[in-house]
């Protein structure tokens, strides 16, 4: 009872005395600067393991430390230390964004802290959020009866969409163990995952078969489910994807929906990676159905190339999100006026989280829809020439891309090929200077070229070729 | 096949021009000290619902718009709308956090884009995450052998908790219609939400008798799981609160934690609001027993000031979040001791999300502990001195204040009392400058004081008592 009484000021306990501030914004300007000079001569990949040691110097003390200290310690560890999703010579996994408006997004959303989850809370904010949501339905060919949700990423995106499914199934627990789940050995895994979250670890899983492209044979699939109900199990569940992370396949959305549609089974179409490809017109016949799905996924960190965290989740009919999310209480009471607008908590498993809409608002406004576009379409074109050019540099390739990631391998004349690669890869993550990833499929181990970062051009590409070329012929394997 | 060969600079199209960027910086930072500079003048609550439709003047377009138009529409929809959650003004729910190291943390955490995920793609980002949970779990009291995962908010994090209990216990989904849950009226509501998100939906919930306090009577408890037990049902799960959203109560845990270990029953404390309290000595008795359960969710949004979307699950023993969350659960013990340093990704829901550690990271090494500390001592103070002083303004008050939160009403001689409160809210409301909720127990409506903005001080406490004492003697209502 004494600490309002005193003489101290609380007040500037955790504020920042003008100079400070002063000193802070001229930090972080600087090194934002800095940092967008760096990439283009800088590495991809920095796998010292080492570097994220200097956090451990600087344990949490009861006083501050001194921000250069700080800043040095982030840059070592964090921003000189594995893989750089922000290099245009990044096309391991599914690459990174980050463009620069969504940071200051963040920084803005972060600052003024208004709760996007409730309408009554933040008219603006709730309102901003529907906007982006509207627009991403309007992409996929949503009507009016649609909606979504802003969430973290493709797994909990998935993991919404999956009870929703559930839920309009009316599934009872003791149904779970014969309830039946469709997708194929491409399907990312956040699929099965988030069956297991959301309890039906139980169900049973079918596997069903792909062309050669590993896009899923719609005609297996037709067959499966007549014998699943044959067998009195409870077909629920058809999952597709448009643009797996494996390859880039898009499933026959179309036929599937048809599929599903006969069968009153829930469609939902995973196009985490994909999605956002759909702003480019040439390519919008390759996803000819996605609007029948009964829910889409879509990661904007991804192929709208924002920064880690932004996920979404959109259905074609809003009333099954908000039968699985809504829930009110007394503490909530004074909420209830103002419903002119839709809560996003009651069409999201979150209540209070990131308000997210800001990111994407903010850059969308900035930049206008054009740019996403033709950076898109652009990644298409590259990945058709990289696929054109790695084979004239000795490799071997898989499937013709879909969209942006490209398999291939070297097959040496001599000795085992998943061993040469395997070897390669390697060396090309201890120079560093592009980052590619890898996969195994069938027990072939293919790297895979993913164009997706929007620093990519094509003198990343003929780099991430040459280096790729120099570095096989380095191993002296013939 | 023409955009990588045309002349046009694709690698301008997301990124700012230099002159673009420098008027950026100084529209963020004038922004900035402007928004600070107005908050102690400023309102708590702007309820405009007209304000945010002027987002709809603004519909995404192929092209940019003026960046001073971006602001001025943000400004107005968003930042001068609804409530205030970084206004030293706002006591309604639990108060919103804000500080502005955060907000630069999360600016450099989206410009540089790290994947927090998974160690090999950033082991300083994975690390920092890292050393942020193991602050926590020494907080709470966990040992070496804990472990946890930052997620955005308190939904999440109790969904997580509540899914790692349903797994410990080996349920069948057949069996979730047996399965017990302990909890009290008073219990967040996310808790029935994520149990029904969890796939049990059927499970059956016992709400446990309270004493006057709001808190859980544990021979009552005692008495209803061995009835459970009799009639053949499932005891799993126990929910104490440590720091209700109502009201702040606090369950007595440390008896819980003995009936839940006698029953070998999952205990989990949800701490969101309250579990930030344990930095200040004088209050950790009031917690004693939270290091004896299973899972603790704590929000660093509420008592650590962060910007929305910080959550926290802990579990006393890794392996228990493991088990859910790491997808192929077959190499479990190998994995665990093989990696160096654990990948977030395997103990949580999550794959990609929001690099969450470095918003917390960079704001405890700002300012050190100790600011935390005192502001949190302070805001019980000041709860304590509210409570005493509202009710010299001819208000009735609820239970003395466990932690931050009080409840009052104005009780009228004449006349129904909630009426009269539910009127003087919308006087309140309608005044905008300050902003308090309501809630109901028992049938009575209270005003709930939650003091917990780490800008509120006794003079913004003194201001919100004269303020709704004003306002009640408006009323004329005797």
């Amino acid at each position: 009872m004494n600490s309002i009484h005193s003489t101290k000021d609380f007040s500037d306990l955790l504020s920042l005395q003008p100079e400070d501030r002063s000193q802070l914004i001229k930090k972080v300007t600087n090194y934002y600067i800095q940092f967008l000079d760096g990439l283009p001569e800088g590495k991809a990949y920095l796998g010292d393991e080492d570097a994220g040691k200097a956090l451990a110097s600087m344990p949490f003390q009861e006083n501050p430390y001194p921000i250069d200290q700080i800043f040095d310690v982030f840059h070592q560890s964090v921003t000189e230390n594995g893989i750089n999703p922000c290099s245009g010579k990044h096309f391991g996994y599914v690459p990174g964004g980050g463009i620069e408006t969504a940071a200051w997004g963040d920084f803005l959303g972060a600052l003024t802290n208004r709760y996007s989850g409730i309408n009554f809370a933040n008219p603006g904010a709730v309102r901003m959020e529907n906007q982006v949501i509207s627009w991403m339905c309007n992409l996929v060919g949503y009507d009016h009866r649609s909606h979504g949700s802003l969430l973290s990423g493709g797994s909990i995106a998935n993991l919404t969409g999956i009870i929703a499914a559930r839920d309009h199934k009316e599934l009872k627990a003791r149904d779970f163990e014969r309830a039946v789940i469709y997708l194929t050995d491409e399907t990312h895994h956040c699929v099965q995952k988030a069956l297991r979250l959301a309890g039906m670890g139980e169900a049973v899983i079918r596997y069903v078969p792909m062309d050669e492209q590993f896009s899923m044979r719609p005609e297996a699939l037709d067959a499966i489910i007549n014998e699943d109900l044959r067998i009195g199990l409870i077909p629920f569940l058809l999952i597709g994807s448009a643009g797996t992370t494996n390859t880039g396949a898009i499933d026959p959305l179309d036929n599937l929906a048809g599929i599903a549609a006969n069968h009153q089974i829930w469609f939902h179409v995973d196009a985490a990676y994909g999605g956002f490809f759909l702003l480019v017109e040439a390519l919008r016949s390759k996803f000819k159905g996605i609007e029948k799905a009964d829910s889409i996924v879509m990661d904007p960190h991804k192929s709208l190339f924002m920064p880690y965290g932004s996920g979404v989740i959109l259905v074609r009919n809003a009333e099954h999100l908000f039968k699985s999310n809504y829930y009110t209480a007394a503490y909530l009471q004074d909420d209830m006026e103002g419903q002119d607008e839709r809560s996003p908590a009651d069409y999201s498993p979150e209540l209070t989280r990131h308000f997210r809409g800001m990111r994407l608002w903010f850059s969308l406004s900035m930049f206008g829809i054009s740019p996403f576009r033709q950076v898109l379409a652009e990644k298409i074109d590259l990945s058709h020439y990289f696929y054109r050019e790695i084979q004239k540099a000795g490799f071997e390739v898989g499937p013709f891309p879909a969209l942006s990631i490209s398999l291939f391998r070297y097959v040496p004349k001599d000795g085992d090929a998943n061993e040469a690669n395997t070897k390669l890869l390697a060396l090309i993550h201890a120079d560093g200077h592009i980052f590619v990833s890898s996969t195994t499929i069938l027990g072939v181990l293919w790297i895979r070229m993913a164009i997706l970062v929007f620093r990519a051009h094509r003198k990343e590409v003929d780099f991430a070729i040459k280096t790729m070329e120099k570095l096989k012929n380095s191993m002296n394997i013939h």
